[in-house]
């Protein structure tokens, strides 16, 4: 059902600054930065390999919008660190359907818009190890 | 540097309670078991996606093997949840010594045994936005 390790959030307070140790560090570049009101985060996407069209990987820096988001709860509580991980799927629909009729509680019961043109669930941390999960169905290549 | 994400690292209170979660929800399958005394785990691999020999992605199952280990101590503080990531390079003593060199600190100055035969080594995590970082060479094919 999973394609492969889409990208791990990492939440921070400063996005530029975060970009910058993993510019630094790692090498990483930037393919892309947006807003998401409805997430409440600004964030860039750093490509950590190649891969065919809609299958690379990436670290997710994400930056709270205000103190009063599930980002900016998540930096109170626990400081700047990994926030979740995206797992690759085919068919996110499919997918859905099939990980809620084994008993996970969705957080989405329907997809969402994601970065970079992806469609994008979440799955209930307590279902999964403590661990927020995203499932994500990259955007068609252009 | 990096070639892909390797793993996520979970930590977990029982390997078999984990292990049967994420077969269950996600449908992935134990490829290694192992026991690492030098680090304190009992741990599982379930394969993420397949890849060329060497290059797949895993989620990494990690239980203490006492409450005083790393892993211990940080179910005690954090409770369950991803623990690392680990990254995969193509050679790990040349991505040390480039990292090193950037001003990173390396919590292994040079590469230790990891799961499945790689070779790895861990950076700081107060150099990594907050996030325990490892970097893996994997075994090559045999």
């Amino acid at each position: 059902m999973l394609t492969r390790i889409d990208h791990v959030g990492i939440a921070c307070r400063d996005l530029e600054s975060a970009i910058a140790a993993y510019e630094s560090s790692l090498g990483l570049i930037v393919v892309s930065r947006e807003v998401n009101e409805a997430q409440g985060v600004r964030e860039a996407m750093l490509q950590v390999a190649d891969g065919p069209a809609g299958a690379s990987s990436y670290v997710q820096l994400l930056e709270p919008l205000s103190p009063d988001t599930p980002v900016g709860r998540f930096l109170d509580r626990r400081g700047e660190g990994i926030h979740h991980v995206g797992y690759g799927v085919a068919d996110i629909t499919v997918a859905l359907a099939s990980i809620g009729a084994r008993g996970v509680r969705l957080l989405d019961a329907r997809p969402r818009h994601g970065s970079m043109g992806a469609s994008i669930a979440f799955l209930h941390p307590a279902d999964m190890g403590g661990v927020l999960t995203e499932l994500v169905q990259a955007a068609p290549p252009e």
